[in-house]
This record gives C-alpha cells, structure tokens and sequence, in this order.
C-alpha cells in the first residue's frame, strides 16, 4: 500500500458539484440531457476545471471524454462518471463520480508521476434518456453495442440519433473505434450514488459493489375481445387487463419468495376506453437478480404464470424480449482493495448487488477488472431533483475513493501481474 | 287493438338499410360520425326517402331531425333512431331504428290521416363520438343538457364543439329550444339491436326493454411513489399499479356476487416507463345495474375496498366522477303493448334490462311514456363492422315494431287518457 502523499480535497468536489448544479439546474431539477446543449454547456465547464492541470485530453469515437495523466507505463487505472442526466434528473448522480475522479486525478498529478497511466473518462450517454438506450458511450467501448439497432432510434420528436450525434461530431458508424479507448486499461473504479434505500436503512455511510444484477425485460401482451360495458354479461368476457392485473399481482408474489425484484412500470390498455372491455394490454415487465439461474428460473415460472392465467381468462399472451442482460460479477481483488480502503473510512466493509446498470458493467464485460463504490442516497431517491447525500457522507466517498485508486494504481504497478489483459473482445 | 290495414314492407327497410351501408361503409365499417360530411351526406339520403310522403320536416334547435306525419290529434306518438355512428361502426346501431320507423311512417301514411300525430325522428349525436358526449340531442330535447360542460369541449384535433356544431347550423346557446320538440309526445317506441349477447344465448329474437341501468362511471387515482427498477427493494416500494391491480380483481369479484356490471376499460400508468415503478395510475371504473340501491351500494363498497387496498399498499386514493345516472324504468302500459306484439310474432315476451343508454332513456327521463324492442345481435357484437343480426330476425323486429305502434296509436288515442303529459320538465 502506498497512501503516502495523496491529498485529494473533498470540498473541492462539493464545490465543483455545486457549481454544476448552478449552471445546469433549472427549477425542476438537473437537465443535462445527453445530446443538448445544456449538457455541452456541461461538458465545456468540466473541460475548463482542467485548466493547469498537465493531462491530455481525448474525445474517442462514441463521444467519451477521456483525461490521461500519464505515468511511467502506459497502461492505465480508469475511473468513470458521466455528466449527463435524466431530463429533471439530481445533482450527484453521474457527476459525483467524474468530479471526485477528477479530483483524485488532481492529487495525483500534484505529486508526480504516477507509475501507471490514471485516466477519468467522462462517458457519454449512460441515461439514454433521450433515444432510450442507456450506456451507449460505455457499450460503444467494450463492443457490445448493436449499431443496426440504434441506427433506428428517434428521439420524442422524431429526430434521428444518427443526425442529432452528426451535430455533436459522433459518427455512429465509427462507434466502434471507441473499443481502442480501453486498450491496455488494467482496472477501473466508479464511485455512484447507492440510488436506493438499502444503505440508509442500514446505517452505513459506503459499500463496495459485488457486480449488477441481471435482468430480464419484457413486455407481455394479453388479447382478448373487446366489448361493451353495458349490454356484455360478466360471465362472457374476455378481459385483458384482470388478466394483467393477475400477472402483477402473481409475479410481485413470486419476486418477493425468489428474492428478485420485479417491476411492472407501464401498463397500456386498448382501445382505452372507459365503457368498453380492454381487449388488449401491454404490460411491461423487468425482473433482476444477481444470480442468472435463479433470473432464468424466475423468467420461467413467470411465463408459466402468464399461460394459466391466459387459459383461466380466455384470452391470448404472447412475450416479446426488450432487452436482458446477464449478471456481471465485479473483480474479486478490487473488490477487497476497496473494501480494505472502505473500513479503513468507515468501521464497515459492506458490499452489496447493484440492481441499477451503470458503465462499470460494460467495461467488466469487456473484461477489464473493475469496482465499484457506493454511498448512501437519501431516502433512496434519485433521477429526481430531491436527489441528496448527506455531504459528510460525500465527503468520505471522495476519501474512499482516492484511497481505494491509491490501492489499486500500488496492485495495477505490481511486477507480478500478467501482461495487458487485451483489446477488451470478450 | 286497430290492426286492420298497416302493411309495412320488411324488405323494403332491408334495402334501405343496404343503401345506406353502400353510402357510408368503408372497409373499416360504417363512417357516419355525427357532424361530419359522411354523417351529413346519409342525413341528405334519408331525406330522399321521404319524397313523395305527406309529411312535413322539421329540424329543432339541437339538430334533431324530425319527420311528422300529421294525425286527427296534435298530440303524437314518437318513433326514434339515429343515423350516426361510431367510426368503423356498424350497419344497424341506429339505422335500424330509424329506417323501421321510415317504414311503419309509410304504411300509416298509405293507410290515411292517424288518430294521433306521428314522428320519426333522428335524433343527433347519440354516439357522442367526435366529442365524448353522447345523446347530445335527445338530452337537449329532454333539458338534461350541460350546456358549459358542452361548450368546452374539443376533438381530438382540437375543434371546439361549438364551431363544429355552427357549421351543421347547431348553435349551442340555442339547444335548450330543442324541449319544445317533446312537447305533446304521447309515447315514444324505439327499436334497437341488443348489442350483447343475451338473446342469442336464450334463442330469442325479440325482447321487451324494461329500461335502462343505472351508472356510475368514476376515474380511481391511485399515487404511490416513483422509485428505481433496480436499486428498490420489494418492500419498500409503493406501486400504484399493485394497488390498481387489486382493485380490478376485487371489484370483478363483488360485481359478480352482486349481479352488477363492471368494467375498468382504461387503465393509464405514470411515469409508465418499464424501469421505474409506477407512481400514478389513473383506472375507470364503469358500474351499473338496474336497481338504484344495488348501485349505490355497489359504489360504497368498492370505495371501501379502494381504500382498503390503498392502506394496505401505502398508496393514496381518489374517486373522481366521470358520469353517471340513475336507472330509467320504461313504461308499465307500454311495456305490456310491446309485449302483447312480440308474443303474438315470436310465442315469446321476454323481458331485459338495457346495460347500454339510449336516447330512450333521455325520452323517458322527461317523464314521457317510453319503451323499446330490442332484436338478437349475432355474436353480442356492436360498435364494429361485423355487426350483424339475421335477416329473419330483422324482418320480425319491423313487424313487431309497426304492431307495436299500431297498438299504442289506439292506447294514445284512448279518449279516457288524462292531458298532454306536459312540456317535459321533469
């Protein structure tokens, strides 16, 4: 361990997170929607807390931003952020993690040469609140995006994502190039707000992220016939929503015996009409779990559900895949780096699953060793303007995570590690 | 009972009707949404119809067009329809009516001046489908017209009602004229398909409407709180939908036990976004049934289950009222007229409740003598292009209604009936 001398200044980053918050914050909350100007506004201050400080800067193909203070080898310890947010979205969330990387990248480079390179990458896109694809930036650089796909999106207005990335230099079909931004990284920490309730409710100021869990998100259409309120006996109906309404009711049963999460978030009825039986409803679903057997099981047991409950109704159900994505299990030795570094802080070294995506787990798709930090959310709250950390508690994930970079540039600098784990094509 | 000499000609309102289906079907179903080209053109139709006939027209202040064969007493029996429909609608919701009474207006016309004046009439906007009002006509007619309410609303594309209803020569603040058009009604008849599937499942072509059921039509706002799909744990959550869900499967089950009808046809999720819990859902909530005192009850105790379900839930609740009336009993002497028609054409004199409104219902609310005959629906299908009622059965409803009429001509013109029943301000 070499802690010696790595001063980070934690009120810096409270009063740069402020500062940002001024400059992007309107009355309903944080608006630096990926692909808009409030968010080049953003990106434009960032670039201007670099002044003086010697480091490089590099925008790869999928718009990361990358800052590399370079050290004796040029392989690298990455820590991420995004300064983007959701529409009315909170000030911590994304932002915290870039601001106190860059702090750390500060402290660093005010005693010298690291012995391996240190980059920030500011990643671009992770909400994907505008086009409704998250994590493009991160997914662009460990090559699991699928070009084909979003080459069709459209933003509420019907602007194309290819155009609207063309204003702000990003050629889609270039996207890929960005998998040569993690080339030679040997390891990469985020620190994010907890997003949810656990930590509060635990008492506990920090935790270390075991991995993300996986999910499954679907949506499940019921058809049945449609009908008129007045003239249709009870006993003839064919109706979609009680057989939608009996899916929720049973999957929220069967989530909370498997220990997954479960949430129905929309639920459309057709034609939608109050003097008229839903003949169709689409009802969306998202499973989670850490465990992939125990989320494919829950996936199974939930269609077998569906089909009886279709039976028992007399109407139809059809699944369609909206998207999934496995568990991924974070590194094992930053995952006892950080939580060396977290008990040292805290008295405690609790770790936990995110059931939240974040960047962290396309870069350990890619496979590069990866870590993550969490600290406490107020009230679980986030993508909302009420989004709050108690600032002590900032304070000390900014000290965590300088010590735990500390750790892990003294882990990526030892001889006795393997040469370059690759181009990240797993 | 004068039936001596009335000879309607069945066929000839299978025609007309086939006529009119051939003007205003397209291959989505019938068009005739009221005010609208389509539905002015099938009103220009209707009014070739009558050429040759010794009546005179009339179009009141609500847009109601009324067809008037006079009779030795200025007093009149009424025979109702409508010729609009909902779009994509189907060929005999409406016409069917109208067109029979077209055809029983001729034969009496053809047999020489009546004891009693007779109308036809059609009435405007039964469907209420470009405004989400229905009965706009015979409600004015009846005085049971919102007047503001009306005046506020809009299409979907945003035209206000009153300057589409100016432009069909309808002015608004004149619609309440519309009252004098009942004054000196004696009785109304009207005939109708069933719309359900009740009297296909008894083998029966013809019934004897009772009456319509009363309604309660409320919206049910259920808020929980917006929360993270992946970082909330399960007990945690308050899910709006949850709460929704169960309602709709505790509300089916109480209709059932009580005999009532319900239907929650909309159902409408916010932020309705799949990886966020719902915090809002709006749910419409349709209850009826022919008795007033199981209705109200009906409500109350879904009220309390709502509430139940919102405390158990930890969400809130709110009822809003969409709409509603009481139930509208026909009347006794003219439902057992009706009767007596039936049974001597089919053997049988079933009676039944009416689930949906009709502008009967209107008619009846101002305190006229009203009844109605409803034909089979094949399927319980309305309200679609695949509508459709045999042609055996078609040819009976035009014979029952024209006894129908001959009966209550000689039940109106019963000399020992008290007065006029007034201007219909009940």
């Amino acid at each position: 361990m070499a802690s010696a001398g790595l001063t980070p200044d934690p009120e810096r980053v409270l009063a740069d997170l402020r500062e940002l918050r001024e400059l992007t914050e309107d009355e309903h909350g944080a608006q630096r929607l990926c692909w808009t100007d409030t968010w080049a506004r953003a990106r434009r201050w960032f670039d201007s807390k670099l002044e003086g400080l010697a480091v490089e800067r590099v925008l790869d193909p999928a718009g990361n931003k990358w800052v590399i203070l370079h050290g004796d080898d040029p392989r690298s310890l990455v820590l991420g952020g995004h300064i983007d947010s959701v529409p009315n979205g909170g000030w911590l969330d994304g932002s915290l993690g870039l601001l106190a990387g860059l702090e750390v990248l500060r402290a660093l480079a005010a005693r010298g040469r690291p012995p391996v390179t240190v980059k920030v990458v500011d990643w671009a896109d992770e909400e994907g609140a505008r086009f409704g694809w998250g994590m493009l930036g991160s997914s662009a650089a460990s090559g699991t995006l699928d070009l084909q796909a979003i080459g069709g999106l459209e933003d509420r207005d019907g602007n194309r994502l290819p155009d609207v990335l063309g204003e702000y230099g990003v050629e889609v079909a270039k996207m890929p190039g960005a998998r040569a931004s993690l080339d030679g990284v040997l390891g990469y920490v985020e620190l994010h707000i907890e997003q949810g309730p656990v930590l509060e409710d635990l008492g506990l100021p920090l935790a270390v992220v075991r991995g993300t869990v996986g999910v499954e998100r679907h949506v499940v259409r019921f058809t049945g016939q449609a009908a008129h309120a007045g003239p249709t006996p009870m006993d003839r109906r064919r109706e979609a929503l009680a057989a939608s309404s009996r899916l929720v009711l049973g999957m929220r049963e069967m989530a909370l015996q498997a220990g997954a999460k479960f949430t129905a978030g929309r639920c459309v009825t057709r034609p939608g009409v109050a003097t008229v039986v839903a003949e169709e409803v689409d009802l969306t679903v998202d499973q989670r779990h850490p465990d992939a057997q125990v989320l494919a099981d829950c996936l199974t047991r939930a269609q077998r559900l569906a089909r009886e409950i279709a039976e028992s109704e007399r109407v139809q159900c059809e699944w369609s895949r909206l998207w999934d994505i496995e568990p991924i299990a974070f590194d094992h030795e930053l995952i006892e780096i950080a939580q060396a570094a977290v008990f040292e802080l805290s008295g405690h070294a609790h770790t936990m699953d995110s059931g939240a995506l974040h960047d962290a787990a396309e870069v350990a798709r890619a496979g590069i060793p990866t870590v993550m930090l969490f600290v406490q959310s107020l009230g679980g709250l986030s993508h909302a303007k009420l989004e709050d950390t108690r600032e002590e508690d900032l304070i000390l994930a900014v000290k965590a995570l300088a010590s735990t970079v500390e750790r892990s540039l003294a882990w990526a600098a030892d001889a006795a590690r393997t040469p370059t784990p690759g181009d990240g094509s797993v």
